[in-house]
């Protein structure tokens, strides 16, 4: 939309999906809406059958409309439809012509048209997305017994391991991906109403067109929907919670390479001339990135999301540029995610040292394991004094503590104790995929 | 959360949601999650069953907790967790306190306290929602007949009748409704996952303490989601976008309300001293100033939906304050909603009136009609050359058509033709209902 | 940033706008600031002169550099910045290579280039808005005796001018001209902090080089500003809010484009082929497109306004996206207010007869009227009586009066009455830009 | 708004704030609007004395008015405003009722009530900010020879001080300090417009009415604004700014606190029963919710910028909800802030062992101080190599560079070198304040 939006486009492009939501997409499908919408009708004995056939031959030899025509259209008409059609009679016969665009409105077009192009994008964000909590899947596996300390506020809490951060990373995914096959029959509709939405002027047969455009596009089928965005704004909440799904693995992962952490490195790392040291985590920040330019299309399309009276002009155009914007974000955001999810590069020295170099984060273990001894109470108490002096390691830890108490409670105080509980929870997240 | 929400309060607040959300609510429902997770670990032999039962009991009695407590506790650790089980453990036994809160953290609590109050809340709004459809329903058979004229961008469009309208309203209160099963099942989960989401102290019985909890509460099972917030967001959505679909009515009542169109009054009508002839459509406009609010509470919680590592704190605290105001304008634009759509009272007459005055409104139905006979480009030019000139009535208009091209398509240009394949698209609006 | 974006082009771009936001615009920016820190530090002996000179030459040559290979350098850095140098250096001898980018880091060159981008951008929408101001003033003054009525809350109110109406609309646009000065000096500052803003490199020079660079570049001098994007996100809420006030005329105009109001024409129209009297207030319609779009950008850069430590990642380059894209939405609403203001078609009878068809509006001026003599309850009293009864005009209206109170208001009930205020509170509106 | 307001009433809420924006503070400022209505209106003979004297007396008293019958009058009318004079008129003799109110709308009562109880606001909020930044600045200074480690994009940079970066959280505090006064200016206005803006019923007297309200007021005068938001959402964006600003501080000092930095802690602490070694960063994590709170009420206020015609009703309402939200939001902000920065426990030991422990950080100004020698390139490449073998000190980093290239540039590599420029930068910012 504006000139600078190359140097943003590492970050906030795809060219996949841009493909799918390209012009010649969008004029192709406004075509195929047409030659199905002239198709059904031809069936039901409403146009010609040699009138039907000619839209569909036009269509399949490939309209080409150049982008300056259908932006004179929407400027003079607020639709390229107008501008499509006048172009598509140019090259039909009569025929043709009476065959094309009858009992529809430009509404009808466009939202199918635009339908078609989601269901394209939507495929690709979809597989992207399988392969991703594949790749978190096997990582995770990986990284099964691969202790490091929680944070939790951001500070240091307990030794769980990396497996289950990257399975953390992967549960909000397995939700979304299990929310799509019902998102798209809510959303991805064919819109058939005609001028004021009672399809009147093809009465009795509105609802049967419908159905057979539904059935030669796959679309789901449905009662014109001109001014009820919720299949919309349902496909915009879904692309914004993944994008806010993907970014908080970018958010760890930036957290995660700082310099006082350096417990993992993924992704492209942004080097400084004169600071050799220095790798920005720059794949891990565009994820960031990505959320916060979603948010501000959720935002658009929240306000787009009303309509007024039996159709709006200013209220649905929002529509065509923020949805868009909003699956090509998710698209860079899917991918990005996708390279930093196949090249993580953990720390695993780093993760246990920093484990070693914090006995206190033993404290929760500690206490629990006392409080089967000593009740609760008493073995909090314990912890807390032992801990109130330096304490250099784990071992001196579990010494103190059995001076105090008497009690050993030092097989309590080692990695396995953690890291098969959370490989359990690993598990019990990746298994959500199999509901 | 300041001074003047009273002024806002008949607009954006609800006394029943409020219930369901208040101070006294969340403080049983931490009890309850409390008494639950005992007499869970009680079964699995972690606490014991008298421990479970003295915090049972002490549930069961009512928990009282001053706001000021609570909000002092929230300051201190930015959580009312460690307040509420300071209070509990004052008034147990010293078997309770050893059976309080047992390997759990404070957000689950938190998070399985705000499930159990939403899902009250829901309940609340689900059946508005269904009594709001139903209403409007009846209202819609009851003008199927009333002739209204469309209006598409603002502009008088072609005739429909006034019970489509009503059924577009109902059209994504439809599709909203029948999405809430499985919102229920994504959102309202249980969490525990203990200090970083390994449930490792209670290992190995962290999924039967979670499933246990799930039966108790009547919440999802899950594993722990203390950063996925996917299921909030969800909610958040849904009651973005059932807000935003309220508001369509409110609107078009507003516009319909307007001195110029003057074809509906419905709700509250704000008068004027010194201009008694207003009747300012208060009700309706409050769904407006709803949806407004609704978004902007969205917009918080997209931020919010990023949550770093194991458990965040300030991302957290912002679902507290916008996910419970969410509910809040739901509800008090659900309320409204049912205000207007029990009290809608159309000018019939002006309806009709209003396409009498308009002949050129019939353009489309004598297009098509004389398309039959001239084929549609001749049926446009004969249709635009009659209405060149000034067209009193829409008999007139007929009789031009027929001069110059010698065909009477009269009969195409009544109400009839115009309001069976209205009612015809309501009926299957109506329907959705029963998929 | 995606495919479609051709659809809103003629509604959310701006050709004048994207040319000062071009890459090619960008890329001189970059060098110039190159070329300026180059000289500001030969004056100071930092670098030699012909170093300098080399850069400069360099420079004035015109730097070209495609949008590839910038992409791919934010793509593996982050930022443009170090292609662009290596591209540079590529080009020049040792001694000019010797003198470039000496001290400075990627985000002085980024921040001081879109600085200065910025400002021709502003230069346009500032001469934009002047000439609207001016063409709004002219209009205001040709109908400011042409009489309409006011709408308050939807509702017809009491006469006013069509020329105080158009005043209203220029009002939030005096306000916004006349913060220009202050918003320029605030926000289009130099950026000089190195590595991490201490400009320790350079010391003692740091001051001595931001000002000599502030001076070059005509930019206001300022110690670095590196996460203080106080400057930008006033640059963004002063466009947030003039597309808000550009929106506010649109939205009027769609309304009195409607079919029942028909009271103006303004813009392009699009029309329906079908309903051929349709005139889709498009142009009208496509600002109210751009203040959702502004308002979701908006929202983006208020989550990118929070920058970490000492220079942020993610959150910056959402400025890149979000920035850019406010100020090419709020160039083609400008560009479109432009239009419209210039092309204001009034319906004065029709006005007129909408006041002479509701005699109620002058209720007001009766009540006050009648005042003088009855005292303002039994004023008020006495017209909520007469107009109880169908009024069919004022005249009659006035003889009810008379009847009932014996006094003769009919001198009050006057469009001259209404006008001259108006009148008086329009040139006060115009009379702010003298201040 | 909702019955949970109490759980972050520590975090987002402001017990000063919160009283001038009070039912009581609000019914006694439309009171004084209306006193000084009727005074103003009396001096220039449109109203009695003793009827504006009988108004200003029953000011004067007190006005009671209860929140529900407030709250019903808005239920009913839109605004509290009708509500409130039947209250007063049942308490006035005939001749205050004649006086009171005279020529006004409920709209200039409101809107200029507001105004005043948001100067009242502003103050405080001012008076905050002041002391905020005198704090810091005595902090800054107070740190000024404290070296820490740069972090840019996350990454360990190059030296700097404490103090520099307590400079930079003051830096666009002191900017928006600087546009308080032209804000005020431009927001508190008094508003006075009658029915429908033309101020009709007073002529010729609205514009010395307007004045002497003003004068009477402690407001700007202005013609009316009913539609021209512009005022209210320039003091929005600074409130929305303000916030970010704080926030930055609140998020900088969470990655401070974090367990891998630990250079700082501030303000309380939130402690963990079982995990005694952490300490949440609670009162620094409330700025980061504010952050988010305050953008989803700009995001609001955003939409309500659009007003409708002569006087709107809905978007109207929007900002008597979010323009006092955001007041109280950054309320409790500056409150928090001003705690966290009275109270800032830098481990400088933590940060000088750092920089010690991390001799790749001087690579910087290794290279600036062999460039001198080498020039540039040779400098870089002398560096990189010199790094590229592992370095345990600073002081064998230097032994390295002068091996391989015979220079000693340790006296470069020194914490003075840094902590003189950092505090220049730190002294320019703080003079910021006396332009």
């Amino acid at each position: 939309m504006h000139g600078l939006g190359f140097l943003t486009a590492p970050i906030l492009g795809d060219a996949e999906i841009e493909a799918c939501l390209s012009k010649s997409a969008f004029v192709a499908a406004m075509g195929v809406f047409e030659a199905a919408l002239a198709a059904s009708q031809a069936e039901l004995g409403i146009v010609s059958v040699s009138g039907a056939r000619a839209v569909q031959e036009l269509v399949q030899k490939g309209l080409t409309l150049e982008a300056p025509t259908l932006a004179q259209g929407v400027a003079e008409a607020g639709v390229p439809v107008p501008a499509l059609l006048a172009a598509m009679r140019a090259d039909l016969s009569d025929e043709g012509r009476e065959a094309l665009h009858w009992g529809a409105t430009s509404q009808d077009v466009v939202d199918t048209a635009l339908c078609l192009l989601y269901r394209d994008a939507l495929d690709v964000i979809e597989a992207r997305l399988g392969s991703l909590i594949e790749t978190l899947k096997t990582q995770s596996e990986q990284y099964s017994k691969t202790p490091m300390l929680a944070r939790t506020r951001g500070q240091l809490a307990t030794p769980i391991t990396f497996g289950l951060r990257v399975a953390t990373w992967a549960r909000p995914l397995i939700e979304l991906e299990a929310e799509l096959p019902a998102l798209r029959g809510r959303a991805l509709r064919v819109q058939f109403g005609g001028a004021s939405g009672s399809q009147c002027v093809v009465a009795p047969h509105g609802a049967a067109i419908s159905a057979a455009l539904a059935e030669r596009l796959g679309l789901a089928d449905a009662p014109p929907w001109f001014t009820d965005r919720s299949g919309m704004t349902a496909l915009a909440a879904w692309l914004g919670r993944l994008v806010a799904a993907l970014a908080k693995m970018g958010r760890d992962i930036v957290e995660m390479s700082r310099g006082e952490v350096a417990e993992l490195r993924a992704g492209a790392s942004g080097g400084s001339s004169t600071m050799p040291h220095k790798a920005n985590p720059v794949t891990a920040e565009a994820l960031i990135t990505a959320h916060a330019a979603a948010q501000g299309h959720l935002s658009e399309l929240g306000a787009a999301a009303l309509h007024g009276e039996e159709r709006d002009g200013g209220a649905w155009a929002v529509e065509w540029s923020a949805l868009p914007a909003l699956f090509t974000i998710a698209g860079a955001a899917s991918r990005q995610a996708g390279t930093l999810a196949s090249d993580l590069r953990p720390d695993s020295e780093r993760m246990r040292t920093r484990i070693e170099e914090t006995p206190a984060v033993w404290a929760e273990a500690a206490t629990f394991a006392l409080a089967e001894h000593l009740g609760r109470e008493a073995a909090k108490t314990a912890v807390q004094q032992a801990l109130s002096a330096p304490m250099p390691s784990v071992e001196e830890f579990a010494a103190a503590l059995q001076i105090a108490t008497g009690y050993d409670v030092s097989s309590a105080l080692v990695m396995g104790q953690t890291s098969e509980p959370a490989q359990a929870v690993s598990s019990r997240i990746f298994a959500l995929r199999e509901r």
